[in-house]
């Protein structure tokens, strides 16, 4: 391991080229085949070894053996017939050497960029295509865009071999970044593992065709205003002038201090990684030098769609095993995404020759004013003491075709954390030919032609607690009126409530409950708080949301299991990532966390989670509805899920907070705009 | 009417003393008695009269007949037995008469913060207590408080006649802003309208008490560190350096043109209303012309406490019934409470004596940077288009005793509404001294032989929907799986998913499901959305919060009502401000939302609620169970409720928002800071 590197660090480029060699050393095994370097990533240290590691190191103390340095390697290769197949090796880059290798018999890679391309070729390419293109008696000028797809499993092809959805959309204007999407077409294609185009057919247009409709002409009634469709300034009228510049200005710098992926920041410390699947990581995060949370990142997100009508139930997407948030993760610019001074955090992938693939400002870091943090006015004597919130914001974004995400950690100086995420970008849309008499009851007419159909964004949130240490529970407590009338309770005027709590003893999944006010706590059962006479912990502050509406026969929910349950807790695996299963694409369900647990428990084998080494999952997301507000580009749908210490501190871990003044902040008072015009009219 | 003033445009200070003399108009009636005036406040003009004006008005048409200008007084007196009564008058301004006059029969009039002092007055200087307080051996140089209460109802006292609870704390530093909260005393007393101390007693501190218990000393064992309990900076160490100046620059000034009450921003336009008891009111909210909301407000909300034992269940209190919002706003000061450009506005209250008192700074206006509000990469052409999120903030602030509540309308480009409310100040203690063995169930330990009771916070917000018009709908969405199996339903693969609306015929309270996604639209059933062929409408994105917990037969129940339901629905009536009814000091309960809609239907007098002039009401809150980490000065607790378009526009309503651009934001890079003291260690 190179001098510099911390063990949570992802790969550098010359680690990456060190494993594609040691990785080479297999190529005997796949004489005169091409080799496909899918992934050269971290393989995080098991964390047995971790913990004495970080303990040493927070107490600066000597670390006198780091974990041997080892990188995740897939690769996919054709084997005789044709076919891919997809082998994980294990590589130990202290010793250059391949330590494991297996071949995932079955199991596809994510979404494969260079191989999408080839397949829209040869769906162009394709005569049964370009026929069905010919009947659409497309305008002049127009060009016809196929977007591929991750194929959902249906049950209605062999998932061995990979098949991808051809949809097709038409761009009107001239400029390439003219919102294709504003012109689904009715037309669609599948395509085979082997670059075959093996169905053509046409798309239902309205919700009573059951079956794939004839050829017919595009339906020219559905060329609209631009102004309705068009997102990009290129496209539009000029911008509203009326927003005033606004700069943030930090004269004396920021507050945090960063050193390679090491970051502290008002008392917080952890490190950020990165790595293709799940984007950013963090690690080791501590307040005040106490640890509180071993590891946090958005584990999976699956975003099923509502249509009823076939081919629509392939349209299934798990943003993060098909498509990867850090493989999609924007080149963040300076003054476009953040606000004030700013650092950024390169990424490393690699190529699919397996050479380092830097991929700049995947994540950016800065401050934010976050309005008051505390606030008391002595009513007796008239003093106010108000201080300012400042919170740290690690972001990233993503762009999974239409759709854009913004991930974001927020650490606040009173010790709590929020995740914050939002969706925005392009809906997903198909063709309609409805009229004004009809309403299709899964989806929402956004221009003329154009439905966008409902779906829903399920995110499974890992946290990793390290509460004051790694034994930790998972304690439910839910508010409960007293009995009133019972002469056994003393609750004489019928207010009473009182908190019960219990502690969850095995694996599983919880949900959320409004009228109990339940609040999931991760909780350190040997370490009591003096003062409160409760074990020290954090509690969770859900996003409330209405969990996967498909069947629990049907494909979506086997193969996505997390989004039954808005709280699930396991006990702590090395490598135990991923709760749809490690391998998403075109998978058929059985490997997700909800099968885990049943499979540990019908062999005998279940995990208790109390005072043990335990993950708690948190499932949320949005039952997105599309409105028209929504079309062509969407203003964002925030959802913010929090972390908050409770009888962890002795108190308010914000209360030295300096106060806030005048002298520091340099506002300005408005001077009223008396030219201004205002519609005002007196009484004649 | 002054020829600058607008019918929504709270009473001037020439109007308040014109009032006053209007009420004067009324000596006569009371020869002799001491005319206390509580209220001299805008009565704000009958909608069906504002209808018309501000249609003309918005239209910029003249407006030839404003409403009669009126106010509204409540004045207090005592009558020959010495009790007081209270009368409401509606004052004529512009033709100087009284109206009508209205005598409330055992109700009372808000906190009268003079007569509070007076009641502690009146309990120090009592025998009974002072003997109460030498029997507690305090230490030398403390200084005893009183705390004086509203009395919240529990059926064992006459509530025709004012009863005030008196707390007890002891502040033990000298400096007056030492937190005395720190310091409860198990000392109660209970003072009569008329000032006379009618019982002193002692407070359980153990749950096993039922009864007042001996008399017994301070326990110096309860004294402890100020760096436990202290938040004053002039009582603590220095505070933390790290945080680094944040500064908000607009060098063209900020994007909003105010002009007295009148707001215009970013295609919004609405009037600024300010009242001694809702405090904050927003009026004729628009957005590019197009009617939105007639008015929005918070209407009441109402805290009570959940610890069974006599007397806390008389700890309930009504923050706007029995405080004001308005009252007890704070005055905000440049760059403490906000940061950038910023607008104050002022209100005005009248004295005891009628004369106008001007209360400065009690609402702000100033401009946030919210991230992103949209953006998109064509990932075909890899250009990206980001537009950054301005929002404009209303804000207020109160201090309620121990506690303080910040109160805000974000306004949005995306035409979109979020009132975020925040909770901080301190909590309200009770004196305790269990040992560690125990623990209280309805109640945290903060500090040593201090408890913070468990509590809820109830607040209900007002929504005066004027969607496109007046005649508005409720409607009720929700998202359901299709059947799967059903031969009749066409859902092969048990993913489909379909909404159900409803629409709400008649006045009536409902809940939130989120199994369901259960959604509340405002929608006006008279315009349809071209392009979606459905309502144009408004949603509620609720706080998600637990309800009361009161039992429904309870005084507190009974008294709140608003906080059985999360959203009601009822007819407009002018003047139906008030979910736990006008009167709530000592109020018994059954004048609130759900008693008036049950008299009407029980009288036949069902009101429709369909396609009819409506109100929303959203109950939502917090059941506040202390942390420690509340303690002693509570960071902030964020709620936060959305109104958002749906089907009203025809796409993005901030799609016309510039995109952002390093030119007018001006960020800095980070420089990676070399000399920071992080903690690494390679291995050695």
């Amino acid at each position: 391991m190179a001098l510099n590197t911390h063990p949570f660090d992802p790969l550098n480029p010359e680690e990456i080229s060190r494993s594609f060699q040691a990785a080479e050393i297999v190529r005997p095994h796949f004489v005169g085949r091409d080799v496909n370097f899918r992934v050269i990533t971290l393989r995080e240290p098991p964390k047995s070894q971790m913990i004495p590691y970080l303990e040493k190191e927070n107490h600066k103390q000597a670390t006198d053996q780091a974990p041997t340095r080892c990188a995740r390697v897939e690769v996919v290769l054709e084997n005789q017939s044709g076919n891919n197949e997809l082998f994980e090796l294990l590589v130990d880059l202290d010793n250059n050497r391949v330590k494991k290798k297996q071949h995932h018999k079955g199991k596809h890679s994510y979404i494969d960029a260079e191989y999408m391309k080839k397949v829209e070729e040869a769906c162009l390419a394709n005569p049964d295509v370009q026929e069905e293109i010919r009947r659409l008696e497309l305008p002049d000028g127009a060009t016809v865009i196929v977007e591929p797809w991750a194929y959902a499993t249906d049950g209605t092809n062999d998932m061995t071999q990979r098949v991808t959805m051809c949809w097709f959309y038409l761009r009107l204007a001239q400029n390439p970044d003219a919102n294709y999407y504003a012109y689904p077409l009715d037309v669609c294609a599948e395509v085979s593992e082997k670059l075959k185009v093996t169905k053509v057919y046409r798309l239902p247009t309205n919700p009573h065709e059951r079956i794939h409709n004839e050829s017919r002409p595009f339906d020219r009634r559905r060329i609209h205003s631009q102004a309705l469709s068009e997102y990009h300034p290129d496209l539009r009228p000029g911008p509203r002038t009326t927003t005033k510049p606004y700069q943030v200005v930090q004269p004396e710098g920021p507050s945090f201090h960063i050193r390679e992926n090491h970051l502290s920041w008002e008392k917080w410390t952890f490190r950020v990684g990165f790595n293709y699947r799940e984007g950013l990581t963090l690690h080791d995060i501590r307040y005040d030098g106490r640890s509180l949370f071993y590891r946090l990142s958005l584990a999976e997100m699956f975003v099923p769609y509502g249509d009823p009508r076939s081919p629509y139930p392939r349209k299934a997407a798990f943003d993060l095993g098909n498509d990867g948030a850090g493989l999609n993760a924007n080149n963040l610019k300076l003054g476009c995404d953040c606000l004030g001074t700013i650092k950024y955090f390169d990424g490393y992938h690699n190529t699919s020759s397996g050479e380092p693939l830097k991929m700049p400002n995947v994540i950016c870091c800065h401050e934010q004013d976050d309005g008051i943090l505390w606030k008391h006015t002595n009513f007796r004597t008239g003093n106010a003491v108000v201080t300012r919130s400042r919170i740290l914001v690690l972001q990233t974004i993503i762009t999974v075709s239409n759709y854009e995400y913004i991930f974001a950690f927020h650490f606040c100086q009173d010790a709590s954390i929020f995740y914050e995420l939002r969706a925005t970008g392009i809906l997903s849309t198909v063709p309609t030919d409805i009229d004004h008499t009809e309403k299709i009851p899964y989806g929402t007419v956004v221009a003329p032609g154009v439905l966008a159909p409902y779906h829903q964004h399920l995110f499974s949130l890992r946290i990793d607690p390290a509460i004051d240490g790694h034994a930790n529970s998972l304690a439910v407590e839910e508010s409960k009126a007293m009995p009133f009338g019972d002469p056994s309770v003393h609750n004489p005027f019928g207010v009473g409530y009182v908190t019960e709590q219990r502690i969850i003893e095995e694996e599983g999944g919880f949900d959320l409950d409004l009228t109990k006010a339940r609040v999931f706590k991760f909780i350190n059962e040997n370490k009591i708080n003096p003062i409160t006479n409760t074990p020290v912990g954090f509690k969770l502050l859900p996003a409330y949301s209405q969990m996967l509406l498909s069947h629990p026969d049907s494909f979506h929910a086997k193969r996505s299991e997390f989004g039954q349950h808005a709280v699930w807790v396991t006990r702590y695996e090395d490598d135990d990532h991923f709760p749809s299963g490690k391998h998403t694409m075109q998978s058929s369900g059985g490997d997700g966390i909800a099968s885990k647990i049943n499979k540990r428990n019908a062999t005998g084998d279940a995990h208790s989670v109390r005072n043990q080494d335990i993950v708690i999952w948190h499932t949320f997301g949005s039952t997105h509805n599309p409105r028209i507000e929504d079309w062509p580009v969407m203003p964002n749908e925030k959802m913010r899920v929090g972390l908050k210490p409770v009888s962890f501190f002795s108190g308010n871990p914000g209360l030295d907070v300096a106060v806030s003044t005048q002298e520091k902040n340099k506002s300005a008072l408005y001077k009223e705009d008396k030219a201004a015009d205002v519609c005002r009219h007196s009484k004649l």
